[in-house]
């Protein structure tokens, strides 16, 4: 297969025309070709009318064609072998090893959906049986069912361009839901997502199923995203990005006439505790651990630990000394844009340059578009005195906040925003004081994890990737794993409905073999 | 127990110093002792202290606490007899069986929800245990469990003065979940607020639960309110009531630093679909069952049915003239407020004065504050022309829309707003049509039914009292039945907690029997 710069508009490739660009290569800043023309208005109009008319068609194929659908996909994926590979790490300046790694990841997702569809559970079948003969009066059949809500519209994003971008976890939780998707490319890998979207494309075909399933288009400014999150055809939003980008996209889904959710997955900080016992016991240790967190794919992860918190004592110090001893080894790496690139040294300089901020050092010097990792440290007082440190650096940099005693330690905590995550590093000797701690942690993160650090996202069935605001835009939600399918779906009840109208789900006899709550009582499988 | 026109804040009771007002009786305008207080800012700031305050305390407490303290509530609602259905006739307008029947209603939701907290299915927990052989890679051990989002504000429902206000559904559904619940009564019924609000006051003192768990406020503005929606402490809003109100909530909300979801049941105008051979075959019965819902409880409902769609000729004729006369027979209606008879008396006249409309009949004449129902009949054309005529008039008021064929009826369809409830009368031979209908019906609204009328909502774990978009604000959900208590929750997941700190229903061995999703698979009990 070769990139065209094409959009992809349900079956059809065609080139838009409202403007061009091109990759670029992550590591030299140079243009890669092809072109990719611009999706204009009447393109973002024909992609969402063609995902409207495909929608319930989609929505009521059986559950094995999804499944299979899904799979196939991932198929696809693997079929364009090292031209994906090459392409991406080019336009990504990932490594092979992650690129590959990221793409068995996508692969995995799209066939975990595909269990989850054959398994059912998601469709939250209740059926509460009629009794004709119920005083004062009858009770009618009701048998409930979750449906897909709609198109969804999915932005991919620029740090897994693979497991978060056209195929990623947004797009397969969505069509596992049963809705159709069109996906706005992230401009960071063209060429990326136009292998990717035409694997799907051959999906779509190969199954039979309606063209306006899915859709790829390209944006040379932000009409098209913001256009698409406007148009009354699209249900629902899926986002992962910044919280200036997903804020923009929130606001312009609550103010449609109909307004709709927005899945959007912005800004965390991923603070890492440590606790004195456990810090006392394998400070090293730990600070080596951290760094190779801190620095794995040049930071550049939404789980990325970009702040400690550790009572101040002469075990933070050698904590912090292990740390900057690991750190000035670590070679630097090439990021994902030259805009990463440029906003990772400022906000690096910006630390460098606070008065409450001391640089304990940084990693090894890189090429042009490389960044040199870095760690900071600061006093709670300081940080608790404005938003400026809690602000998210994306990239390899962490800043650790010296607390004097426990008292301050929690008040630190208590100014937290909402995170994706909250790491402690504990000893047995720490519990007492991790039991008092885990309320206020449960409220402040989806994930809550011990000994380890946030990067490295299990995608499975109990995996919540997501939080408080503006961790993302709806803590009720994750964005990675199997739940990641409630999403996209919504309750419908049907009363009385005679057996033979009855979607097969909800039928007597259980055809699809689907678990079913039975009066409220347990699952029935 | 008597009414004091004290706020109710945590175990106090004090008046409120921001202005008074007094409830009206319904039937006269008259007003009714005592005067109410207004909360005011201080109140309020009170009120959200001693939730957050609450808050971790009470969503820690056993399941089995948690569930007799919802059944304490009904009890203790119970103990108030004939006091309380006396004050809310005073206050209503509404029959002493009405009333009865919906503090059974009341009560039995309390209980439902007892039941549901006592079941566990709601904690939705997962475990995916550790793989520490996995290649390449070890797998952490993860996790899932839902936990309570927070402090929840409840706005009373003026047309449920008791299963949709202060121990209503919403505050039951979020009681259950673990969160501490400010109500705002509505101005229509103080007196069964305050009532309603010192029985769950007394159970939360019985049960021994922190006082925060809940509070009461009444409001002579609307600042209270707003403000209520817009402070940093409240983490969700559960609303009953108008559109205007409900996307003013959606607003603020939506404003916030950190916006939260607004769970608001709006407007619907619940259409009725008569399909050509039911019409055929039992016009005049359906007729006669029609103005029963369109008349019950002064047609005062959320699911009233305010819209009949059906193709033109001889049988929708006949159905017409058996609705009119069956109408001519029905009684005027005290309604809820001297504010709702208004806008419902303009309602009408709108229709009445609209050029394309037909009025076909009306109910007997009644009292000053009482609502006469009535009938009109517009054309499919007219219909179509503007949103004016798909408005919910609030009240015993229903609208024809006479289609000219199949294709004219499925527009109607296809151009309504989405509704909490469609109800098809059907016979088998309309079947075929049902079917192509199904699809479009079920993305229009929370409930499909047959053969019958959306009054009437069956409280149970199959009900989706819910829809799209005006009806309700969030299509996901519902606000009657046992799913009502997924919008209070947000899922949390642990990687690698030590055992001895895993919260109990996330044990090994199960203490609490709750059922579990291991692996993805099925649910184990």
């Amino acid at each position: 297969m070769s990139m065209t710069g094409q959009l992809l508009i349900g079956q059809r490739a065609y080139r838009g025309e409202n403007g061009e660009f091109r990759g670029l290569d992550a590591a030299t800043g140079q243009t890669l070709e092809p072109a990719f023309g611009g999706a204009g208005l009447a393109d973002l109009d024909r992609a969402c009318s063609l995902a409207e008319a495909a929608f319930d068609d989609y929505r009521a194929r059986p559950l094995e064609q999804r499944a299979a659908f899904l799979e196939s996909i991932a198929s696809h994926i693997l079929a364009l072998g090292d031209e994906l590979v090459e392409r991406c790490m080019q336009e990504t300046g990932l490594s092979r090893g992650r690129i590959e790694g990221e793409r068995g990841r996508t692969v995995g997702q799209l066939r975990l959906f595909a269990e989850v569809v054959r398994q059912g559970s998601f469709l939250n079948v209740r059926i509460d049986p009629a009794q004709p003969d119920r005083k004062p009066l009858p009770k009618v059949d009701l048998r409930l069912r979750n449906i897909a809500i709609g198109p969804v519209a999915v932005f991919g994003a620029s740090n897994f361009p693979l497991a978060f971008s056209v195929a990623g976890g947004d797009t397969a939780s969505a069509l596992a839901a049963g809705c159709p998707v069109i996906v706005k490319a992230h401009s960071a890998h063209p060429g990326t997502s136009e292998l990717v979207g035409r694997a799907i494309q051959q999906a779509v075909s190969l199954h039979g199923l309606p063209e306006g399933v899915f859709s790829l288009l390209f944006d040379t400014g932000r009409s098209i995203g913001q256009g698409l999150v406007g148009d009354s055809r699209i249900k629902a939003v899926g986002f992962t990005g910044s919280r200036t980008g997903g804020v923009a996209l929130m606001n312009i889904a609550a103010d449609r006439e109909e307004p709709i959710p927005v899945y959007a997955e912005m800004s965390s900080i991923n603070p890492v505790l440590l606790l004195p016992h456990a810090l006392r016991e394998r400070g090293a240790v730990m600070a080596n651990e951290f760094v190779v967190s801190l620095t794995l794919g040049a930071g550049q992860f939404c789980t990325n630990p970009g702040l400690i918190l550790a009572i101040d004592g002469p075990a933070l110090r050698l904590f912090e000394e292990a740390a900057v001893e690991a750190l000035e080894k670590a070679a630097a790496q090439t990021m994902l844009t030259t805009g990463i690139h440029g906003s990772y040294c400022q906000g690096t300089e910006r630390l460098r340059a606070h008065a409450g901020v001391e640089t304990l050092g940084q990693g090894l010097e890189g090429e042009r578009y490389q960044a040199r990792a870095a760690l900071f440290a600061t006093s709670a007082v300081a940080f608790l005195q404005g938003l400026a440190l809690r602000e998210e650096v994306f990239g390899p940099a962490s800043l650790i906040v010296r607390c004097n005693n426990e008292a301050q330690f929690k008040q630190v905590i208590s100014a937290l925003e909402g995170q994706l995550t909250i790491a402690l590093h504990i000893s047995e000797a720490d519990y007492p004081q991790v039991r008092g701690l885990l309320p206020t942690l449960e409220n402040k993160a989806g994930r809550v994890l011990v000994n380890g650090f946030g990067t490295g996202v299990e995608v499975g069935h109990a995996m919540v990737h997501g939080g408080p605001f503006p961790a993302t835009s709806d803590t009720r939600t994750t964005s990675v794993g199997s739940l990641a399918i409630k999403r996209f779906l919504r309750p419908v009840s049907y009363q009385d409905l005679p057996a033979a109208l009855l979607p097969l789900e909800l039928a007597d006899a259980n055809p699809l073999d689907v678990p079913r709550q039975i009066n409220g009582g347990r699952v029935h499988d």
